[in-house]
């Protein structure tokens, strides 16, 4: 798609934009400047797309590439060798404008998506999830593809896009607006994942809604816990004054009554330029079953990142615009404990009781044929996220209920009874070692001062603490009772 | 309530009005001209009524109706047969404006609902989920009815309405807008159970809200399902651009932004008229255990209704407002897939073992009273809906999460262990044949390919297979990682 | 912070505003009149925070605060002997405006918040939600508290705000606008719980958003109730017609279109003026495992109170505004036959079960270390209030699918069960007294006729009755299907 470059480069003067937030200044987005008037190639393609596709063409025409004389042919336009070129009513076009065709005016905003976690979505082939979509809950029954995966999986993570011989993009892989998807052309990413095509309207990529395309449900409810959050009752309740149109959209200049996940994520501050990269200013990562600061596995690997201490910096100076440094430094606190006590009590041993049973031997080679290991999933992958969603953005009932409730009965009615279940029936196979190693293991665990309540080996003086402050509490407030 | 129509004739002309749909001419709806004036009767009416009942006044100033001279006797008049008419101030009217009231002015939307599955909905008494309702959650303490039924089943599907010997409304059976509800005048129906009474808006009946009355929750998530999609990240991005007081509302001409819930199931398009005959436009029925075309059953029956390619050519005509034909293709082969996938794997295979144990007497007759009863039907009635309805409106965290996820798990960790202990049991028992005929059942299920890995029979090549592709796919974009 | 209306009083003159709605005459709200002009303390706070915090300043141009010459000072203003009273830039200062603060002007409103069950919800701590928080799901491990209750239980219910040796709140306690806040001024409450800091829009408090702050979720899920219900699909629709924004908005004059939370539970109507006592129109506590009318308790500890009867007729005015008297009254018949069947049929039976196991000491001392307390806590807690809630606001889904639907799979699948193991297991260990005493009153609950099904004993002629009611309800229909 080379061609797209060459054919912009002669209409258009490239031009550093030097933009100015608050008085900071930072080096920003090449820009084409605006083309004179549309394309005869484009005026074509209208020609015949206003009737058979009025909705695509209004759309267009509220949006910002109609105003610049963006039209249909300067983005679907194609090189005879492009992979999944076609030709249409005499031109070489494709129907998928990727990532890189994108860049050929947005580069900058390219670059940092490239950088960012969403641009490796489509990469998760190969892992865990993809053994449930293809085998647990699938099978290869279509073009050799799970039809689990197609509908659901690479909807969110990206598909690899496929161009079938007679030059039509394979319905096995195609229509997917994934955000990692891998393009035909080689580039990675849908910018249309967030910005739907063909107004996309920044009104629409600011919305919590965007986001909630894939950032929901049971396993990771982010737009559900920011539904519950002050943030998204204030959203909610003063939409019409959030300024959603703006172009710079400056939290604290533009609007000032609610941030959507945009604001904080991406956005501009008085101080920090927009950003495609939405990992910039997440401290933790709370996607895997033990949370690790977000920096962590490329200072193992050796590499230098946006240190986690950076990255937090940065997004207070995003709370800062509308809350106190105390305010902001206590919530760090606060969420920071929960995401340990989630960590310690009962992510940390409950990997360690999955290993142990791996090691010694005692379960099968295959992935979710056995219930503790839905059991394990259950507990890290969909109730522990949402107990570290829910601190991460202040939604309590994620947090509690929705959460650490389901954790620890996870945890204390399902794992250690089935895990126990391992160790007896070592014991009358005859593995007396493994099943010792094992029930060692959790005995370690259950020794541990926060599990002894659980085995009714919690000091006396413990629960006597507990029931002297219950009653002091009580008193104090008895009176008003 | 004949008295109605007899009433109104000699004040309107009756008229077929000619619609011209972007060119097309299409003979639709009988319809009554405005009257002139408001009737002395509903004068009369409004005079204690807005003091009384100021927001049905209100709301009634803002309807259509109100514009058209229609009144509170024009929609209240009944006959004094009518089996609920009362007396009031000297009139004789009835609390339940029916469709068959409704239809003196607007019968071909009458008769286009009576001849949809939405007119059959309050005849599921008598069906299994009544049994829940009168006996495993319910009991028959109302009024000889069960409160889990007035509360629950009729709220959606409708109640059958009974007038009491002075003449009131039996309050087991209404307040109730069940969608189904048979009235004391034998019509079916309600319809206020979309169009909320008293100022019957098209914005609030196009809005997906107004579907979600019914059609949510863990059953049949289909409000949440499309708030996930694209169209409902656009509606609700776009709602002021969507131009919902729009007379025709035609996608593609009046609105562009996104589609709802009305217009891909009834709404007009530049081909097709409005319908409310909601599964018009449907080509699978999603409801059943077992998915199958929506026209199946009536074929069984030697009935000869509308095809279910002819439906899903108007529904694809509605798609053609935004999407390309080959789009449009595609996405129908992802979705087919994925409910075939559903059928094969999980349904077909659940409904027979549960035939099985019946057949083989190791169940009682009594419904729900077994936990395996109530596993395959979280399978199919919960989980399995929500799987293809995730597919057939792109949302794939319910296709996946919510859905196929959860539908594989429940098939391996529950239904198959549940099953074996009926098996083990018929086999203590002396049951030989039953337990062998049992067992063979599920041997035959485990056997097919998309099975083989959970018993540790996956051939050695297909595992082979999949680790190669793993690694190729890993090798292609390693480099990128 | 006594020095705060000391200071305010000079400057203000107190009067008691006669409010008259509708004719009705209640005296209401002491108020003070807007100050002249800004005070110079607040000017000076401005001149800084402006720069410093633009949205705050933003919100407070906004609000009805700042066109009464209200700012900074006014609220924030602090004594030398508050216990958190900090010094900043030359004023004395407390970060937190508590009920106390606020009442200086408000002191209506707070009074009657004080009487609200709201104002008792930060004493629930040594409570049982605290075990879970504090031991099973927790650990004292955030300066001697469990992280779990300050990001879970507390955001909601309220943390005991404690300062720090050096002044500053002690982050395990703050941030936090817990409804139930024990403030460091020995006030209760936190009004920014639902009136949000600083602009405290009365549309956002009045937005159904604001009360999901906290009411939502799988235990309480009212925002989800309310959102199903026609009133709440009304909302939606018509969120442009609600004059939000209206001081006096009183329902069936200043807005028609439906219902939010506040209508019903607090705003006024013709006849009641607003309140802050959330539970002053409240016939049932739908909280407790066995719902009982709301003045029951009170009634048995010899308090008067306002009678269930009184709070029902006032909620019945709120309705009639919209509704018929037959409507609400029957609507009332509905709701009530729904708590009563889940009282006698699951909340009764499933709690004397759990007293007798404890009373014949079949189970431990410890809370939530038994399978069996969590299945009857998911019972009452979760799904029997998903139950109730969804009765009490016509929300038919949260009735059955997520309610008695999911009460009756516990009830019977999980806790007899569980149950009878705890009898089988004391007949093995010799507490044949013990075992005896519980399976008797297993039989007595399973002998009433609600039940008889389960164990296969419904009386011949029940069954036949419904069969026979079914087949007549068929042949009825059978002619239009």
């Amino acid at each position: 798609m080379k061609s797209k470059i060459h054919l912009l480069l002669p209409w258009a003067i490239l031009m550093v934009l030097t933009i100015t937030f608050s008085g900071q200044v930072s080096a920003k987005a090449l820009m084409l400047k605006p083309f004179k008037s549309l394309s005869d190639q484009s005026k074509e393609c209208v020609a015949c797309h206003k009737q058979e596709d009025p909705s695509i063409y209004a759309q267009w025409g509220r949006s910002k590439h109609f105003g610049a004389n963006v039209g249909c042919y300067e983005c679907h336009q194609a090189n005879n060798d492009d992979p999944d070129a076609i030709h249409h009513e005499g031109y070489t076009i494709s129907v998928i404008v990727s990532p890189k065709d994108c860049s050929a005016c947005h580069n900058e905003e390219v670059a940092e998506f490239s950088a960012s976690h969403h641009a490796n979505a489509g990469r998760i082939i190969g892992s865990l999830d993809n053994m449930l979509a293809e085998v647990v809950e699938g099978a290869m029954t279509m073009n050799g593809q799970s039809p689990a995966a197609v509908n659901g999986c690479w909807q969110c993570h990206g598909s690899e896009v496929k161009v079938m011989a007679n030059g039509d993009l394979d319905p096995t892989t195609w229509p997917n607006t994934g955000i990692g998807r891998l393009n035909p052309d080689g580039s990675v990413g849908a910018c249309t994942a967030c910005h739907q095509r063909h107004e996309f309207s920044m009104i629409q990529a600011r919305r919590p809604e965007a986001c909630g395309k894939c950032h929901l449900g049971p396993d990771h409810p982010q737009k559900e816990v920011y539904d519950e959050s002050k943030h998204g009752i204030n959203f909610y309740a003063n939409v019409d004054r959030m300024n959603m149109e703006s172009a710079k959209w400056i939290v604290g200049e533009d609007y000032d009554a609610a941030p959507t996940c945009a604001t904080c994520h991406m956005s501009a501050t008085r101080e920090l330029p927009v950003t495609h990269d939405v990992g910039n200013r997440i401290s933790w990562t709370l996607r895997p079953a033990v949370s690790e600061k977000i920096d962590a596995t490329a200072i193992k690997q050796g590499q230098t990142v946006k240190t986690w201490q950076e990255r937090r910096r940065d997004m207070s100076a995003v709370c800062d615009a509308c809350h106190t440094s105390s305010m902001i430094d206590s919530f760090y606190t606060q969420f920071d404990s929960l995401v340990e006590l989630y960590n310690t009590k009962f992510a940390i041993p409950g990997k360690r009781m999955m290993a142990t049973l791996q090691e010694q031997g005692l379960m099968t080679d295959v992935a979710f044929d056995e219930k503790i290991e839905w059991t394990w999933f259950y507990l890290w992958h969909h109730e522990g996220r949402r107990a570290r969603h829910g601190a991460a953005m202040m939604a309590p009932d994620y947090t509690q209920w929705h959460g650490l409730y389901e954790v620890a009965e996870r945890f204390y009615m399902e794992l250690i009874p089935e895990y126990n279940e391992y160790v007896e029936k070592a014991e009358k196979e005859g593995k007396h070692e493994a099943a010792e190693a094992a029930r060692k293991v959790l005995a370690e665990i259950l020794e541990s001062p926060e599990h002894l309540w659980f085995t009714g080996n919690e000091p006396k003086e413990v629960t006597e603490a507990r029931q002297k402050a219950q009653a002091e509490f009580k008193k104090r407030y008895a009176n008003e009772d």
